[in-house]
């Protein structure tokens, strides 16, 4: 496989390229593949041991939009977006979603699920029964914000711009896409799409701590 | 600026070839230009409020990383992998940490502090004193993977091999590495190197779920 090799300048071109839009143009949508690869990027986040607790709910209908408009006080990203995705942990994971993650890895791997008993044991113990259970939507949501990160570089790899999004109602975002009778939580949001060509946020400077000030040699 | 314009089939690519490695090969090191902008993607992070609740902290010493690895249940990536990096947050986030992002807005952006006020009491009402003062650590763990799920995609992006590890003894790497008493907590950690060539998870197929289960259209 072919060993991929962006010049580091493209990168940092892009993440310095991007920041929280604050006003999208509500004209301009993503491109379908360009939409699609983001969306397989979602799927391929990494999480820890695979267990991907998570749902990535994109709204697509206008006027779903408009009811979460109000949840979200008011921020018009929810609407003028291209794209408007919910991040949702999957809440208080069970012996289920365990199994779920083992039939996938023994079909995925074309493996004898018995093969993958100690594997199933080591997480039950760890995320079912063990100290993590304890703090199980925290942990989940910790994975969730790995595909947010992600998901905002990805998008900014591709040109396209993004607005994570914590300000909003979460538990009415629950009921009004009936997330809680399924197990699911909405954690955080994403905007995606084009900013403005009027939006105040562009021109203002990135804010960031000197690099010797977040990161320590040892 | 111009717009980044990555084509997709690159970034999946990318994000296709890499998985969590195993076993890194220790005679392989990341030249100095790609680790800067690796460390430059970090600090680039988007965080809530830009609060940047963290600390990167890279263990360059071998000394350190043998120390750290009866510490890691004996994973050789903390040793054998070109760098290592753990993902502290800012526990307890306080007024003072507040103030010091409003400082750093005012500085990079010219203005005076005293414009900041609006900004500075959002903040404080929400994260020092507010509801999400308790739970300040969870939010700021949050965040922090943002930058970790950034990481790995930025240095996969560049062809470098990265291993998230969540299986650490948290409070023995806090005092190893002097954080409580500055009031960071190490919470998760990331090896980046080169895969060995020999390295048994690097032909096992990548599972994840089907995009129909982790992708909701509404």
């Amino acid at each position: 496989m072919t060993v991929p090799s962006l010049p580091p300048d493209s990168l940092l071109t892009a993440l310095r390229w991007r920041y929280a839009v604050k006003s999208f143009d509500p004209t301009r949508k993503i491109e379908p593949a360009t939409w699609q690869a983001l969306e397989e990027a979602l799927v391929l986040t990494p999480s820890s041991y695979g267990l991907q607790p998570w749902k990535f709910v994109v709204v697509e209908d206008p006027a779903t939009r408009e009811k979460l408009l109000p949840l979200s006080y008011n921020q018009r990203q929810v609407v003028d977006a291209s794209h408007f995705v919910v991040f949702c942990i999957r809440k208080s994971l069970s012996a289920d979603d365990v199994e779920r993650h083992v039939a996938r890895t023994a079909q995925v791997r074309g493996i004898a699920i018995e093969t993958l008993a100690k594997f199933r044991a080591v997480m039950t113990r760890d995320i079912v029964h063990g100290s993590r259970s304890l703090h199980a939507n925290a942990w989940a949501a910790n994975q969730l914000f790995i595909a947010l990160g992600n998901f905002m570089t990805a998008a900014a790899l591709l040109g396209v711009d993004t607005c994570p999004m914590e300000g909003f109602e979460p538990a009415k975002y629950d009921d009004l896409l009936g997330l809680a009778p399924r197990g699911f939580a909405a954690s955080v949001c994403c905007a995606a799409g084009y900013r403005a060509a009027n939006d105040k946020c562009a021109a203002i400077p990135k804010v960031r701590f000197e690099a010797k000030d977040v990161i320590e040699r040892r």
